[in-house]
């Protein structure tokens, strides 16, 4: 019977090289290391070349191997588990925040920013830049969006830029009470600028997470995150990190 | 200085295409439009096709396009709002759970989820097999692992395995007192079985999220959801679904 459930729906020429990839590399291979080129691999493996490609991207979406350039394809190392989590309750900026603010501009927000603040579209809002780095590589960049009335107190004049100016958009963002926060998750693409500070390439797949923070029963603050998708492993929840390896493999039969 | 900065990092192509390719969709296309075909796409932006499928790649990693066989490429609906978070507190299972029960059955699971369960590696656990639909269409297909001590009073033989059993299982579960729960969420590949299932093809990108129900400071449960990518947008936290289109040209400056 699981003969004929085979036959019925063969699984792609890609998808069967992709299994014994997995094997060679948990098999042959060690982390760091770099992978034999692709005709060599091909080769070995009797498949034609786009077949070839069409399984390491797979393996690269799954985290497995990473493509650099002028370097090759190598073994990754696991994921890194990033906690995003909004569980702490606090504002970003807190004392114990992972994130490094870079910049900070006077700037209308995207469209649907501005409806979330409900700030009108061409008004132009606080847009502070934060970096996150973990293991001295960066793993996130953000856009924290900061309609003026979260922030009366907020100097006018003396520093109008930069990251004193985000510090200072940060420290009084602090002063609001937060009534909570929500989040979400999707799969999007490396914009040009977030590429560039990831260090990936334009178009590479990234994990972008939305925080809404809230006070008074109004969005006080908007986070735009973009994570690299090839190295971080999202975690939520009280506990830290969920240690665990997914294996699409697995079956439940 | 910007003009440099231009130069020294040029946008590849595809990217360039691929913002070419956003502003037609918004402003000529609708929900559910087909396409031209890529011959006609590629000749009309004055690209080499290996260029065009790349930038439709993107569009398809941010959700834009949707690449059905028998279909073509057509433009894709928002994504939709999938509540993941584990806010309420409550086990799989209990009163407002999203998820369908179709399957368990007694197997080893995998290692890694034997660890988490602290159980040996060849010991069998009730292995419930669960899927959810939102609007009609599977978005997402779970396995979870129930060790046998959290359901020591769960009936021996009448029901080895099916529908009725994952309910018991479920049901025994709800007995347990439940002190937290974590999550992580990573990018992956679909496997066979669950790309079947998803209506997609093997190794289309999904979300991966792992939650660990804990009790009496053990793992009671671990569950193992895959999220299509294209169409779900997961959220997390007490004030429901974000909605909000993320832009990858988004820019601070």
């Amino acid at each position: 019977m699981g003969t004929t459930q085979l036959e019925s729906v063969p699984e792609p020429k890609y998808w069967q090289l992709r299994t014994a990839l997995t094997e060679a590399l948990d098999s042959e291979f060690s982390v760091g290391e770099i992978l034999p080129n692709e005709r060599d691999l091909a080769a070995r493996f009797g498949v034609a070349r786009a077949t070839l490609r069409q399984a390491l991207e797979q393996l690269e979406l799954e985290g497995r191997l990473q493509r650099r350039r002028g370097v090759g394809t190598t073994v990754a190392p696991p994921r890194v588990g990033v906690a995003v989590g909004a569980e702490q309750h606090t504002w970003p900026g807190a004392a114990d925040d992972a994130w490094l603010p870079t910049d900070c501009v006077l700037a209308p927000p995207p469209a649907a920013v501005a409806d979330l603040l409900e700030t009108g579209r061409d008004e132009p809002v606080h847009t502070v830049r934060r970096s996150r780095t973990t293991h001295l590589q960066p793993v996130a960049t953000e856009l924290l969006y900061v309609p003026r009335r979260s922030v009366p107190a907020l100097p006018a004049i003396d520093t109008p830029s930069g990251t004193a100016r985000a510090r200072a958009v940060l420290r009084e963002l602090q002063r609001l009470p937060l009534d909570g926060q929500d989040q979400s998750v999707e799969l999007g693409s490396a914009g040009a600028e977030d590429a560039r500070e990831l260090d990936r390439l334009p178009g590479a797949p990234v994990l972008l997470v939305t925080t809404r923070f809230c006070t008074a029963g109004r969005t006080a603050a908007v986070s735009m995150a973009t994570y690299r998708a090839d190295t971080c492993r999202l975690t939520f929840g009280a506990f830290g990190g969920v240690e665990i390896h997914h294996d699409p493999q697995r079956h439940a039969s």
